[in-house]
């Protein structure tokens, strides 16, 4: 996938700076997340739900189980929309009309087609790497039973919109020269950037004190940190 | 709002026990939150996208442009389907089939109705509380310009599906007697918490260095911080 095209449905009306078509920033984007929420019409009504997702160059990979109403409607070819987001940060600005939150997002619109055979263990790993990444090699193959009671799903990469508001000063907004002069003196302006981070592993009470804390989980502690 | 009421629509398949009717649950997601994820179907496809939001007993608020297109799509009345999920941690389970992610989310359906006047301003508040609590009070109130450009928004709770996997012990699923013995003695299992976390604050390079802290970066910075 050489590069993004355009969806004008989604091209924004606004701040069309910030729309990118860099597939780079796409797989940043969809690197960064853990959830994707997937919107789907039924009965004329939206529906939208949040669920695990992989990808690799050309498709986004979605399961669930076979059983689930959910699943099977996103199985049958009617047109999805679905949405990945990342909170990056505060912009504490000047005025609340001005006042934002950095992000990197992308939506991804298509229909899904089923994954079989080899494709469906592949697919199923990839959603794995992204949720919990080295975990799939730490554990044991999936079971023809498991397998059986997964739907597993691909949604083609080529009808994307990418949206970046990048964390910066809120005061870099103000090009029009009311510059510093125009703030309150007593008025903190700044920014304060978030991130997903996380805590101590804690091991399972049926566990043997003498099992390392494996690679997956430390690459999720690194994957995971307090923002600078 | 004394009760959550049953939505068929959104009862979940399988984990039932994981559905909540308890509007301290409910009120509890809403407030983990920063990004709601609206859904909501334009020519017979959905679209979805991420926006802030605010919250009082009774409604859910959004606003944006009135000049997106998305907006008053959002303000004609169609219906709507709202997601906020917020991932607590993620399970290490022993198989990839287990493996699961903590989360708290809340599903809204139902149509908006614009917000005008003071009732206008007041939703606008909460909205900007839900994102950084206390900074309202420390801004200028909206101009009439801003107030113009704004589109506000509120969708009545009464049709909600709230669904909560709680942070736990993954061998805690397996109460069918296979127990610790089934356990490969050299595979790690247990629990990471996440969370969003803040970093430090960082002044606008337009400020002079006297202006103190304010008490809004303090308490997002205490809103955010590193899980246990």
């Amino acid at each position: 996938m050489a590069e993004l095209p355009d969806d004008p449905e989604l091209t924004p009306t606004r701040y069309d700076e910030l729309s990118s078509h860099d597939p780079v920033v796409l797989f940043d984007v969809l690197g960064s997340g853990v959830v994707a929420h997937v919107a789907l019409v039924r009965d004329g009504e939206p529906i939208v739900l949040g669920t695990a997702y992989g990808f690799d160059d050309d498709f986004l990979y979605l399961h669930g189980s076979t059983g689930s109403r959910l699943s099977r409607d996103m199985a049958d070819g009617r047109p999805l929309c679905i949405s990945i987001a990342t909170l990056d940060g505060f912009l504490f600005a000047r005025t609340g009309f001005d006042s934002a939150v950095s992000y990197r997002s992308a939506v991804i619109r298509g229909s899904a087609t089923e994954c079989v055979d080899d494709e469906k263990v592949r697919a199923l790993r990839l959603i794995n790497e992204n949720l919990m990444p080295g975990r799939w090699d730490e554990l044991p193959a999936p079971t023809r039973k498991e397998l059986a009671a997964t739907l597993v799903l691909r949604v083609p990469l080529d009808r994307v919109s990418v949206k970046v508001l990048p964390h910066h000063d809120p005061e870099d907004d103000f090009d029009d020269g009311s510059g510093a002069d125009a703030l309150d003196p007593r008025l903190w302006v700044g920014s304060l950037r978030v991130g997903l981070a996380a805590g101590e592993p804690v091991a399972s009470r049926g566990m043997s004190g003498e099992v390392p804390v494996p690679e997956s989980v430390k690459r999720q502690m690194t994957r995971f940190v307090l923002p600078e």
